[in-house]
């Protein structure tokens, strides 16, 4: 669907204007759930999990049928710096591997019934090297948001944002940093596999970075602006259609969670309609999750991108979902309720 | 297929004489996960996962497309002790509930692809009450042995066991105090809910019960007649089963755990085709999982049965066999390795 914004006031304006989830939907499941041939809280999380997806579905007996992952690629400046351990090249061959069904995404779409899509956002332009210019204009910022945001597909009934972009540890690191302050050190990792001197690279680059563009901090927006990518502004983007959408989300790693603590910071709650997929071994994922008040539902040492520890995670919230919705209540089953 | 032991020392030697993984297939796999496209080591777990699975079934790229979850239900004479918030007719009404399709494994069955196979042990005839008797004779375990080995399809690819039986968690926390010792309080948990009271009475029944059958405590399927369940032996007969068909195992809570222990006590090794699905809210998972060295896969907080943890951490190992059999290599997708 064409994007319900042509600039940077008209996205604000439609995070501000985000809808919830519908509270009916979650008092009938909630109280459907206390119904079920089951001993109370017996299902752990999969219980909170299928109540919050049926709320945000408006549906107290919901299905989870089309989930659709997505994934944004780019290229960075910043990778001048010497912070990843493999080529810029390495972006469009990745892309070229999604197009072919070659990479550990399109495995994970097909076992979890999931429709893929890739977007590439301008690989062979990368964005400026943040540590001596704004990575994006703001007309580049809004064309990123609007290629995320259109890129959601409507009957869609949940999504996974993934991404794939050498560099992209070091800029959600630098976006980390921005946004919730703290030495850089505390936000950057080894990425795809980098040595100590790299990981010192990183560090260098993003104390730069934030230092460079200090006057933006207070507006997350900007931040993203500046410091951020492509591929990470139109995660931001499709992160917020979902809302708009009331579709809910399954955040990916550090990378996905640092283009999503954009939107929170820029609007309070707005990613209510988000859970964590997984704790990535991407060193301040923990951190960050900590920060957005999230608990990941996988932690399997995971630190790929593309949006595979989310698309693992589908099958959490699918088996949630399916006990939720497909179970017998005690009354029906003709079970002692104890 | 007919179970290849009469008895308990056909049995022991069916232990004893278990065959282990193939390692050509082991090493083959790991060399190949070296060369799949992605940064070494980034998919975590799940390449761990994908090799111990495809040495298992001897195939360096293996599918996993037919998974097999059996539950087994049986009825306790410990119950008399007043040790679950459910009564014991709640057995037999869950089985009718997994007969009809209402409960929450068969929901996750449907969910990930599996078979599921119900059978229900000698329901009216409880076990006897392990505080003032054995509970089976040697041949009611050695037929409950049978009947978890026999159920084993041999042309499943994974197996999942489950269980339903009213008193169980007492019965699983008599076989993990016996096998591993520690005080009784140890070991008990709130099941399906009990209060302060229940809880007292479980840790005071176990007590009872080991004290009682002290002259088996050096033998663990000795230990599994006296203080066992059918359920229980019925689960032990089908992971050893596994082993023997070289189907790998993904083992569920407190109480599969506990059966699976004997194995591990009898033979060293007898449950390296086993890993770990969930850690389960049921207080004593988490030490019996350290006992046995198993590093559960989720953590979601479900404490029910069924097979229910176990069968959501299917779809990990799904997602993990499909990424490792089904990506390109660095060679076939043109991707620079770094």
């Amino acid at each position: 669907m064409a994007a319900p914004f042509t600039d940077l006031d008209g996205f604000r304006k439609l995070l501000a204007a985000a809808p919830g989830p519908v509270p009916e939907a979650a008092a009938a499941a909630r109280a459907r759930d206390g119904m079920l041939t089951k001993p109370p809280g017996s299902l752990g999380r999969l219980e909170e999990l299928a109540i919050w997806y049926a709320g945000w579905r408006g549906d107290a007996r919901p299905r989870l049928v089309a989930p659709q992952i997505l994934i944004f690629a780019g290229n960075h400046g910043v990778t001048a710096q010497g912070v990843s351990a493999f080529p810029a090249e390495v972006t469009a061959q990745m892309v070229g591997n999604f197009a072919s069904g070659g990479a550990a995404i399109n495995q994970l779409a097909r076992q979890f019934g999931a429709t893929l899509g890739v977007h590439a956002l301008s690989l062979e332009t990368p964005t400026a090297d943040f540590t001596v210019a704004p990575a994006m204009s703001a007309a580049e910022l809004v064309a990123a948001l609007q290629t995320g945001w259109e890129a959601v597909d409507p009957g869609a009934d949940l999504l996974v944002t993934g991404e794939m972009g050498i560099g992209n540890t070091t800029v959600a690191a630098a976006l980390a940093c921005a946004l919730f302050g703290g030495d850089a050190t505390e936000w950057v990792g080894r990425g795809t596999g980098v040595d100590n001197a790299g990981l010192a690279r990183k560090a260098a680059a993003v104390t730069a970075g934030v230092a460079r563009h200090a006057a933006v901090l207070g507006d997350p927006l900007e931040v993203l602006r500046c410091l951020g990518g492509r591929e990470l502004a139109a995660m931001a983007g499709a992160i917020a259609a979902a809302r708009a959408l009331r579709i809910p989300v399954i955040l990916d790693g550090f990378i996905c969670c640092a283009a999503a603590a954009v939107l929170d910071r820029a609007m309070p709650g707005a990613l209510d309609h988000c859970v964590a997929g997984h704790l990535s071994a991407e060193g301040a994922h923990g951190r960050l999750l900590e920060a957005l008040g999230k608990v990941p539902l996988l932690d399997l040492g995971l630190r790929l991108g593309e949006g595979s520890g989310a698309a693992l995670a589908i099958g959490v919230l699918q088996g949630a979902v399916a006990c939720h919705s497909g179970m017998a209540t005690f009354g029906e089953a003709g079970v002692s309720a104890g």
